[in-house]
């Protein structure tokens, strides 16, 4: 594949973009990220390893990252924390017209009151992207 | 804004040299990426979101900066350590002729003696830049 | 030195690759990013700094690296678990003909069963690059 800086310039700083809104916010931001039909799984990594479809989130839509997020702000109870992502290591695996491959490696680290920072999950992001007018 | 890859590149290359004078020296050449009058601030994200002025570190021009230095270096007492640092999904949030406002997410890996290296600390740059005419 | 954004890009490509085939696999491809004749060393930072040569992990040639591929998946004996690899602040430290010096800053995060991720380790790779028809 050949190689498209602009595109990986495009991708890195929609990805900043992501875990800025997830970091700092405004987390209700962060549903316009993704396509109205879209769909979000989180998943085990050795389920996803045996090919299991088991997801420990699931998404469908972008409705339902919107219930999500409104979840998290207002229903979720958990300890005051702040959390930081890092997106790393990001690579376009393949270009098809609008629609995007590419990969990322990720960790989220969580910070809690009177405690050194420690790490909540790390993982890859297998993506599909499509591209709009204005972007992905 | 539109995208500017080689600012993207110019940026990311400044904070890797940043990166790398913390890690591996030589933590004297750390101030000269500061401007003359700078002001740099630690601010604990409590009192970031809050708008509250107090920050556990203040340091108000470069000379400031070298003291600092100076103090890590001579006067400090601390267990032998290394650090690493992470400087990740940096963005460029506006540019105003030679002034150029960028944030980054970072995070502070310390390695002890005879243990699995820890987080020391995560978050946010949030930085204005001026151009020099040999760079940033 | 000239700004090169898109050997950057090249390079950070290729440190992204490095990084899934080690943590994504397939591992057995990993050995192919080094040239036949090479040399492979982790170095403990207390002796990298002291000029001392003795290094934990030596192989001196990309058959070695293949063994050393077939150890870790057929005979060292070790809880399950994932990897994952972040390579961040690459910098091209010197280009000459078709040799490429670069250091990049990257972390190590373990996942074991039942338990937050943690960092087996953090560092810095050192390396000297040599440019093929095909990449690096």
């Amino acid at each position: 594949m050949a190689v498209d800086v602009a595109l990986q310039f495009e991708l890195e700083d929609l990805y900043s973009r992501y875990a800025s809104l997830l970091d700092d916010g405004p987390l209700r931001d962060w549903p316009d990220l993704f396509a109205q039909e879209c769909l979000y799984l989180v998943i085990p990594r050795d389920n996803y390893d045996r090919g299991l479809p088991l997801a420990i989130i699931r998404c469908e839509s972008r409705g339902m990252l919107v219930d999500r997020v409104r979840a998290a702000q207002e229903t979720i109870m958990h300890e005051p924390r702040y959390l930081r992502h890092h997106v790393t290591n990001l690579r376009v695996t393949a270009v098809d017209g609008a629609r995007i491959d590419a990969i990322a490696h990720f960790s989220v680290m969580e910070v809690l009151p009177d405690e050194l920072p420690r790490i909540l999950c790390v993982g890859r992001y297998i993506d599909v992207l499509q591209r709009r007018d204005d972007g992905a």
